[in-house]
């Protein structure tokens, strides 16, 4: 990218001038989000806070590192980025988060939450190694700081010698409302008066700019806040010097506060409270349904209408709510998802049985299996890329104890424009290594609603289970799914297209996807919707019938569901060709889904294509026939 | 079992009884831990502890999850395995750590740290739907406070209302020294005299033992420590009243404390301060050393001598460590395991690139990003049970950003009396679904130590690295080792065994396994040192030259090495036959590491029946020839 990065011009500015460009940075977030969907509330909330912080350190200098990506889009602007910012999100275009290979200025990518602060941490000891002497600045939500990630970084920094400043954008509500106890010190700190009359030291300090003044103002911070507030402040006791509450729209403020941490090689915790949306009256009265959007009208805020297109989410948080009111234990976890993944009807119908952990995907997941080894029948509802945060609690603490834990894994497969960070391309694969475990992909949103009642109201599981669903919406109506809830073997194959010589053995979201493959060649097409265990007595049946084989699913091909299908033919001796339609071993861009999954071969055409090729082959007896 | 718990009779004991007991069950962890292996200091500290515990909550009625289980024996006795401890950590006698199966006063299973307050939390929720107020008390590690899943934990147990007793066993060591701001925090309590000084109004109101006194102890408590700390108490702003430091061997003192905190229906974090080793002076005097132990003299802590046998851990550290005089880039970091890991040279000698950041696998794998990102040379050296922590950090920190963090991953595979959960079996399958991930496995210490000095010497890597490595040792000298290291092209697979139509693919620890089928069955032996990628040149000749392919892996079967190859072999449209010597879909039990390798087949015997067995039904023509 040739564009001159604006922060390099930003020292020139008036006041006058930076509100000005403040204004325009808004508008151009606010249109290009409204028309390219993104993070709209979250990014209007940290305009100032950027443009100040770019005014003190030096992007070209310093090393600046943003948390998750979604307040990013000023610094994306400011940093050589603006010519080009009306792609953000599309395919070819800038990424809605971080990204390493789009920018030297994003000098660590990320897109999932808490990691800014503990890679900063190996960035400044790999400085120390080569003397170089640089400041390391974090900014992260405050939402960051209920992750397990950033909390084991934030109780090392004191002892690790760490110098960092940590710039905590605090909005007092991350995705949603905020939850934890570091939250709840944020919110304390916030309506403390004592912080608020520190700001005069600090003009006064900043006006002479003597590194002596900073100091003793330092530590009238210190002696000040620590006598100040009984019980003393969390963030001091990990060894950071805090500083704030700071105002987050005021452009001289945020800059006093950021000159007098740079001047000081101490690490910092710099608490700024913003406004969620701020700037646009809509989002600013509504920031959590403005957190993230989809299309909307820039003017007013309303959705481009879906016309009565329903996801997988609705039905999942509908029929849960639904069977909540029979059966009083089911509850529900979400980490830090109620709207996403669904369940803000469930937390307002039965508000005791639902529990938001923030995010701690960690905590959910063990928090679930410790409510099945009591008794309980527990829910924990989770986008599949957040669910790699709890590999090692799903092992150790769920499937070792074969305790029966349901997953709701939502947006398994590819997201589209969140793109890689957010693809949940690997939950088959890690989730079928483990012993114990079950995984159930049902091809509609019928099938979603049918496999839930049946997993609670038929027999309740005897061990873990997770159902996969894909980012997508069928046009149905939510209250005929409701009302029309029908038992069925959730862990039977069905054919779904009669057919002879070819089997296609599609998974979830991929049934429908290889109708037109199976129907144009004449193969037949099987709903696999139980991808562990497989069921061994229509797969024992489909090898003695079928001479081709074609497995289909939304996920990496290593260790998924056709590898799977594979080995048990291995094992079963099959003689025909099995084909793996699955995604290959890279990480792919973001697009929308189906440019994605074009991309991918995972769209019908390239089911059709690659089924119709593989016909060819076998016609032309290219391959072996038993 | 049919023993009846001990602890049932306790409250009868007289203090001088409660000294013989402890005296008792010291000798007998003495004994049996030293001739059967395991936790020996850990679990000298927590005798007094459990004892009182036990005498003020109960087990039959009350919920008490420890945490880990490596200090957990004493509970054990207590609970009804008095008589079969000798037994422990043997095949098909008691666990090492926790066992749902085992018994019903193991509430909830564990062995890797952190779990025990997430899972109480989901109990004592469960128990709230129920209406059930049960006394809820975890028992834990103070290193247990440095991980992520304990700090998500603690974090959210004020905003859920938990009334969860906390009872941390602080021996400033966990399992070496302790790191980490909670850590300091409790240290810095430790040495305050104003606690101290409560213990006399505790016992005035225990005396009295009426509520009203005990409301205005805590009271007092509160009040006194908030005053005289200045910067406050941790565990009090994350909302949990704290007591201590308590005497940890004082029967008394311990029995008061806890008397106190089961009367108040609020949250408590119980500091107790135990000696690690306590009552055996070898182990008190080196309670690092003695943490866990193989066979040792119980007289006087001796090793039953190993005869020069060297391990892998052993050999990674020397070479690194002597591969870092001449690169200063090269750093080291390990998650609580300086001992284990074989890194203790390294920190003494390259103290500044030497990292411990406790029990923070998610930290340590982002913060070795980080590390790579600003172009130095991180290793972090992981148990393979432990970095199933991290599956998030890698797929996301460092894959995506194709970052070259080395992972040395050792316990990789059966690691014998530690049980189900510490074996490192499903590396190869989490590891082999990234993009981007190379994957590498010895089958010797020479072996290793060339690979290690291959990459550093040779070129950096390009992409991230792991080396897996078992929990083995071999009659070699490490001089000899380190003076004769060796270029080798890592990714290059070697066939060592030369023979005819059955092709043998091991990978580490089974390459020397194999040999024994191989040369009795005429097979050629190939060492696939290069997991992931395939070294897809001599794999498409090995298509090309045998009819029967065996693949054989120190893992879980599921997308693990034998499966890609299986993969590899349809995208190849190999007619030949594949078998997969893999671990089967199930978690398997403690016993020695032989032992379990030939339960599952893994052993020179097991290979060598399954290979003359597949020899046979080829030779029977029982499957297809190319």
């Amino acid at each position: 990218m040739n564009e001159q990065p604006l922060f390099r011009r930003l020292k020139d500015y008036s006041y006058t001038q930076l509100e000005v460009l403040a204004g325009e940075i808004r508008d151009t977030i606010t249109r290009v989000v409204s028309s390219n969907t993104g993070h709209l509330a979250s990014n209007l909330g940290t305009v100032e806070l950027t443009i100040a912080l770019y005014r003190v350190f030096d992007p070209d200098e310093d090393i600046i590192i943003w948390d998750t990506g979604h307040q990013a889009y000023t610094h994306k602007l400011l940093t050589g980025r603006f010519g080009s910012f009306g792609s953000l999100r599309k395919k070819g275009g800038i990424s809605g988060f971080l990204n390493r290979k789009e920018s030297p200025y994003d000098f660590f990518g990320a897109g999932h939450v808490g990691t800014a602060l503990p890679a900063a941490m190996g960035i400044e000891q790999a400085e120390n190694i080569f003397r170089n002497a640089k400041n390391i600045v974090v900014v992260a939500g405050d939402g960051a700081l209920t992750s397990g990630l950033a909390l084991e970084a934030l109780n090392q920094m004191k002892d690790i010698g760490s110098k960092i400043k940590v710039v905590v954008n605090d909005n007092g509500m991350s995705i949603g409302k905020n939850v934890g106890s570091l939250s709840s010190s944020l919110a304390e700190l916030r309506l403390n008066p004592v912080y608020r009359e520190m700001k005069g030291d600090l003009k006064n300090a900043l006006e002479t700019m003597r590194l002596g003044s900073l100091e003793q103002f330092l530590s009238k911070i210190k002696s000040g806040l620590k006598a100040s507030i009984l019980g003393g402040n969390i963030f001091e006791d990990m060894g950071l010097n805090y500083v704030g509450p700071v105002k987050g729209h005021d452009f001289q403020e945020l800059e006093a506060v950021f000159s007098a941490v740079k001047q000081l090689p101490e690490p910092f915790f710099v608490h700024i409270v913003t406004k969620k949306g701020k700037g646009l009256e809509y989002a600013e009265s509504n920031p959590t349904r403005f957190h993230s959007v989809s299309r909307i009208d820039p003017e007013n805020g309303e959705k481009i209408s879906r016309n009565g297109e329903l996801t997988y989410s609705e039905v999942f948080g509908n029929v849960l709510t639904e069977l909540a009111k029979k059966d009083p234990s089911i509850s529900a976890i979400t980490a830090a998802m109620p709207d996403g993944t669904g369940l803000a009807g469930f937390a307002a119908k039965h508000t005791a049985r639902f529990f938001d952990l923030g995010i701690t995907e960690q905590l959910c997941t063990t928090f679930a299996s410790g409510m099945a080894a009591a008794g309980t029948k527990p829910v924990f509802a989770v986008y599949s890329t957040f669910l790699q945060r709890a590999l090692d609690q799903l092992i150790h603490d769920v499937a070792l104890q074969d305790l029966p834990v349901l997953f709701a894994i939502d947006r398994a497969g590819i997201v589209g424009q969140d793109g890689a960070t957010h693809n949940g391309i690997f939950d088959i694969s890690f989730l079928s290594m483990i012993p114990n475990m079950q995984i159930l992909a049902p091809s509609s949103l019928k099938e979603l609603a049918n496999m839930i009642f049946t997993l609670f109201t038929e027999k309740w599981m005897d061990h873990p289970t997770a159902i996969r669903y894909p980012r997508e919406t069928e046009l149905q109506n939510i209250d005929d799914i409701v009302s029309n809830l029908r038992k069925m073997d959730p862990f039977k194959w069905e054919k779904v297209i009669d057919g002879k010589e070819t089997a296609i053995l599609a998974t979830g979201s991929m049934v429908s996807r290889s109708r037109e493959a199976a129907l144009l060649n004449g193969c037949a097409l099987f709903n696999c919707r139980s991808i562990k265990p497989l069921d061994k007595a229509a797969l024992g049946k489909i090898f003695a019938d079928y001479d081709l084989i074609v497995t289909v699913e939304e996920g990496i091909m290593s260790g998924g569901f056709g590898s799977n299908v594979a080995l048990e033919a291995s094992r079963q001796n099959y003689n025909g060709r099995i084909d793996i339609i699955a995604i290959e071993d890279r990480f792919s861009s973001h697009g929308t889904r189906e440019e994605v999954l074009n991309e991918l071969g995972l769209d019908a055409r390239g089911i059709e294509n690659r089924i119709s090729k593989l016909r060819g082959e076998k016609n032309a007896s290219n391959y072996r026939i038993r």
